[in-house]
């Protein structure tokens, strides 16, 4: 009932007003100079925020068809290629990669654990892989691994590297070309700032050479990366959202990919701080590359899903649950992309609200200011 | 600078101010009960327009995404497969389904011919087919298919039919269950005025039981399906293009489905009434199917892609020229979605001043007086 309405899940996120904004501007043809001039300029901050000279290919699908993409370029059955999961989207991978016919060599966590480099290096020892396919931020559990070391251990057995920087493109640091990976995929709808509907995949030349047999149009990368060279989209694409992107991407550099960086470290900061001063328990782990989605465990003998059911019911606030096997034992805070520290101060303050009339016994009055004060007091530079 | 815009190609088309509102609102999240009712409705809607009682599978991507779900699905290595082409789209689906291993009967047309039941028959006595594909508005050549009686043919031989209904759906009929269609295929951008980034398949229960092998997983018809009976859909769809498709859809069956058709036969007859009474020669059939684009013939000694040219750069009015073969030699009209007999009477004075000053020898001021009246006089009921 005209209610404001508060979007803190990982994904889709808020979207700026200047960005709605382009989204209502009249439609023009995707082969027209006036989008042509916005699809050029797109793509050019697309390699800017994946900080890669390669090509970004930008496909009108989510997240998931762009990482598709990867598995229908660089997948021939009966390749054998590792995934690394830790995560409801980790698994994914290995399922999609398995629909392909890869041989999956799966090195699976339990969710919430964080991939190590040294068990990459020990299988591809043992088995050897195509390709090394790894999630940067697991959207499912809050944990964002240390992308740079399993890519390093990837090379050393010259394994390709795949990442699924789908929630992190933007909040956290990934150097697409200064760690040597070679595909980066991800989508419009998280720190991007943009609604869902994009998904983009930046593509080393190494991983353009290494396509495979497997059956593709849509998706094929040497389709849409000749188009792109000549701004003559392979497909229609979805104009109205990249001009959105584009407008979303000039707010983000203008702000700068560094200060963005240690803005979403200090919310992550923030967010944690908030919840372990009310008494909560986190499930994402206590540190600085978790700064993107903030899990935590919900209290003994409440279901997390009545908490989210109460805050968007008496406030119209929307975080996420658990997936899978953490449903009920989760929620999740999302602070990806357009947040600022008192959006985490109305987070936080809903859930004290919410948890402590579930009948939790927690510390009321606190969470908020610890908050900003861990975000007050620990700039990163 | 400030300009009005004119959008006059077969797609994308002009999206409706209330559309485009609708593109500018918050996002919401997809698994949130805000959503769930815009999915609900948008797909209720979406069988009205297709006339089908059977699931509609809704995806985040262009229309040769949507279509590509249909060869994904349906399309093994090895099984014969009967490609109706006569155009530009015709022959990417032939490209399609080669790309997924069919083994392709190509029944080709030239671009510009209309395909004839008889010789669906006799491919499909000679050598069978497990689906007939067709194109139902062949938008490079502005030809309509007969639709309903390529479809008889196929079912005498026991072939599914997979139409592409891209750029016809909403402008003309398309009766999916009447018509015994299994698979009906379409874009968000075209006659649903809207714009692009969905795609579309109505899919009947023969189809969705004549399942193949080919490796898929975004474009997965049962996955989709799955999920869309549960509201709940599979990957994160394009949530704001979900809601301003739920408006232009109710837009469209405000004004009723026969009254949108009707509306389309007397816009192609506006348009080729214009045409012809300034001299100009119609590449296009002259005929009520043909009400979804209309194709002209460039005047000797003048190449189309000039009249494109100038009317962009004068007037920033977007039509479009021809493609492959027919490249500067046509240029087509598009009237698909939002369109009313006085932008036909824009299209045709701004073509008649430009083609005019390019040196033809056309009869001026002739034109929008035959367009509006053949309009008023051609009520079809």
């Amino acid at each position: 009932m005209g209610r404001k309405k508060y979007l803190f899940t990982p994904g889709p996120t808020p979207v700026p007003p200047q960005v709605l904004a382009a989204l209502a501007e009249p439609v023009v043809h995707h082969r027209s100079p006036d989008f042509r001039t916005i699809y050029e300029r797109c793509l050019a901050r697309l390699r800017e925020v994946c900080r890669t000279e390669q090509d970004v290919l930008l496909f009108t699908a989510s997240g998931t068809g762009a990482f598709e993409s990867a598995v229908a370029n660089l997948v021939s059955p009966g390749e054998p290629h590792l995934v690394v999961s830790a995560g409801n989207f980790g698994e994914r991978w290995a399922s999609l990669a398995t629909a392909y016919g890869a041989e999956v060599d799966h090195l699976r966590y339990a969710w919430g654990e964080t991939p190590e480099p040294d068990d990459v290096r020990a299988r591809l020892r043992e088995r050897g892989a195509k390709a090394v396919w790894v999630v940067q931020s697991e959207t499912s559990t809050g944990v964002v691994a240390d992308v740079q070391a399993l890519a390093a251990a990837a090379k050393e057995a010259d394994a390709l590297v795949v990442v699924d920087a789908v929630s992190s493109l933007g909040a956290v640091p990934c150097e697409t070309d200064a760690w040597g990976l070679d595909v980066v995929v991800s989508g419009s709808q998280k720190a991007l700032m943009t609604p869902p509907g994009l998904g983009l995949c930046a593509v080393s030349a190494a991983a353009l050479g290494a396509t495979g047999s497997s059956p593709r149009f849509y998706f094929d990368w040497e389709r849409t990366r000749k188009a792109q060279v000549s701004l003559d989209a392979a497909f229609t694409p979805a104009v109205s959202l990249v001009a959105a992107l584009d407008v979303a991407l000039g707010l983000l550099l203008e702000e700068g990919l560094d200060a963005a960086f240690e803005r979403h470290v200090r919310l992550g900061r923030a967010a944690r701080a908030g919840a372990k001063a009310m008494g909560l328990e986190l499930f994402s782990p206590d540190e600085d590359r978790s700064a993107v989605v903030t899990a935590i465990r919900s209290p003994d003998g409440i279901d997390a899903g009545d908490i989210v059911k109460a805050l968007r019911e008496r406030f119209d606030i929307t975080i996420a649950g658990g997936q899978g096997e953490l449903r009920g034992k989760i929620f999740r805070l999302g602070h990806i992309g357009w947040f600022d520290v008192f959006d985490i101060a109305t987070m936080l303050a809903a859930v004290e609200l919410v948890v402590s009339e579930l009948g939790a016994d927690i510390e009321r009055g606190v969470a908020v200011t610890a908050a900003l004060e861990a975000y007050e007091h620990s700039r990163v530079a």
